[in-house]
């Protein structure tokens, strides 16, 4: 895997979303404080900005940074869209693709996990399912996250909603690629939250409002982080 | 699997598109020829005609009849999509899922495959290479229909020009799941096309131009099956 | 304009999307009592029943069939698509366009349009507020219906909650291109919300859920076609 | 309207595309010609860069900087999409909204426009017809460049090829929205193009590889700012 020395599991990528609190200036603010708490614990906390706060936000700190898209495209006449080449040479170390806000068509999956592969960025497929999940190892990305879209932003997290969604798609992910890193996101808020996840099987998460809209994120991701290391041993 | 006793291997299903000689009146004739064809070699040859044809065809003649496509919905709001119940009580036994030129994001093909299996329609999920049909055959259709889209409506067929495709597809299809029946697609003009994808490992083909545009498609469709038969001695 | 002499103004369009209460042969009961409805109230009440539907309701009811979608296509490789040619020649005298669960790009609505207007189908492209509805009109569609989006089957109608929504719309529209009529939509449930709606300037009504779902759906549409007629004197 | 001092017409916009010439630090030299060229003829050269280059190449230059798309929506939970606010924080003073790479659907290019006019973004909503250019215009966005497809790229300036098309486009906009600014595109190469097409009655262009991929993409530009000059005489 082309995974820089820096991106190591367990793993915590905070997705930015395009929420208030982590656009622009605050983005920085919040990157920072991700950048703290990951050298303060130890693990491996990578934020997920906008397009446009990429470059910033690579130049400025140590963590490892991922676009949330790309498009399945190469350098050519594709305006307004994402290229993969031009996100790598931001600074971003990967990317996530088929977010359940921004689902993909199955060929454009495939061929965008193949892009990744080719720009040299860690590829991370959102799954809404453990079929979906199962589908998606197929096509052998770095890591698969599976997030029920029904808990997305709820603070309900799948580990205890639906525990059997974690374990099916750990199970039916590594059956068809056992190298794939699996992940599990919506509904994450505290440190219980992600030790059970990781309990589960999983090597980590991807949150959003959990951590970008918590009144205080850095605290939350240092819980986050500390739990990880917890349930890992 | 939920086939109708009409539907066995090897199978021939020809997708009618949107030509003019597949529409309305000109898609009767069509699948009055299919029929012919079927009943005077006994190979299972099934049409996909647009929507608006379905019930008309299927209510005239004993061939199997398939949709062209299916949403992902059921009863409810969605005005300007085809629910699979109105497909299946108009007459269809099945439905093509995700053509190249209808592809669906990932979640909507997994959905959609569930909908067929929930209303008793058969599943053809089309895909254009290895990965994406082994992504498919995670989600386990009934049947999965390989057709690289740059062969598709050139005459040359996928069997000649990407045998590895097809065998390839074979392989990892029924690694993952050997119970679905793979088909193969784009190009097929002849029998010796449609032999040589059967001696690659497929069960079949789906084809569109190659009978539809024919000078005179009943023969082109017996040739097909006759090179089916020998094929699979 | 290509209307067939079956339609005139006041107009009432029933969109029967993809409820079980108008799907296969509920479909046929719905239009048998729009047929009779309209026989004995004089007034034009049209049907858009699901692709599937058309033919068979076209065939036995002397009642105007809409198409609930087009394709922007013509003859050709367009597996999955409504050719407009194959809706005309299934029976439909008409087509909604960018209905608000079926949405389309700018440039596929002016193409959709034109298209409707090369095979004979009045155009019927709904809308969701006044600047989209002027937008439309610029492409001389033969009908807009414009249906705020967030009042659809509520039960509360346009012509209360948003009565400004649309007269502006009919200034609008026919400040931009006056022959177009001008149709309303979205939560109208009884006679008093159809001749308010006409009153505010409009021709008629595109409705669904207020007559399908109705425990006497012919009754309703009785009462919708008188309400009109009392309107328009 | 909410241009910055900086935008007067005529104006060149050169759209950066995904073009390997003009992403990342290619993006910074292109940027800096267009600069160049802007203090020399005193005309203004607008540049339109991916995403990630946005805010680097806002801050060091003194040229507007448009994004090439924005998403009609606010801040909140939309992975992977464009946020208005994002780019405007980044420096961007416009955006292009519905280029023919990334069509939008009509009631999302309402919202786009709208949600530019919010922030303070200049909105450049493109066109591929008059119709659509018409419809475009009661949308009100600041400027409509009109492009027609089959031109883009190809070197044949839509001035020469389809005058007609940029002639009607003017009067069919300045009809229905007086205010709204008219640029053309499409194979535009040398100065005797963008002269032609402001005599034709537009105030400027937008262009792509006709600078990008030139030899001498400074030269070019100048070349372009001089014959706008000279035609606005």
């Amino acid at each position: 895997m082309s995974k820089p020395s820096s991106v190591k599991t367990p793993i915590i990528i905070v997705n930015f979303k395009t929420y208030a609190e982590s656009t622009g200036k605050n983005a920085m603010k919040l990157a920072e404080m991700a950048e703290k708490a990951s050298l303060e614990t130890g693990v491996c906390i990578c934020v997920a900005p906008q397009f446009v706060d990429i470059a910033v936000i690579a130049s400025r700190f140590s963590i490892p940074v991922f676009s949330q898209h790309i498009d399945p495209i190469g350098y050519g006449s594709f305006t307004g869209h994402v290229l993969p080449e031009s996100v790598k040479e931001a600074g971003a170390v990967g990317t996530l693709i088929n977010h359940s806000e921004r689902r993909l068509k199955l060929a454009d999956i495939d061929a965008a996990v193949t892009r990744a592969r080719e720009v040299g960025l860690i590829s991370v497929v959102c799954t809404n399912n453990t079929p979906v999940s199962a589908s998606a190892a197929a096509l052998k990305p770095d890591m698969i996250a599976v997030e029920p879209p029904e808990l997305i932003g709820t603070g309900i997290p799948v580990s205890k909603a639906k525990p059997e969604v974690v374990t099916s798609t750990v199970e039916a992910v590594k059956r068809i690629s056992p190298e794939v890193i699996v992940l599990c996101g919506a509904g994450i808020t505290n440190g219980d939250d992600v030790a059970a996840a990781i309990r589960l099987g999983t090597e980590g998460i991807l949150v959003a409002s959990g951590v970008v809209r918590a009144k205080d994120p850095y605290k939350v991701m240092v819980d986050f982080a500390e739990a990880a290391l917890r349930a890992k041993r």
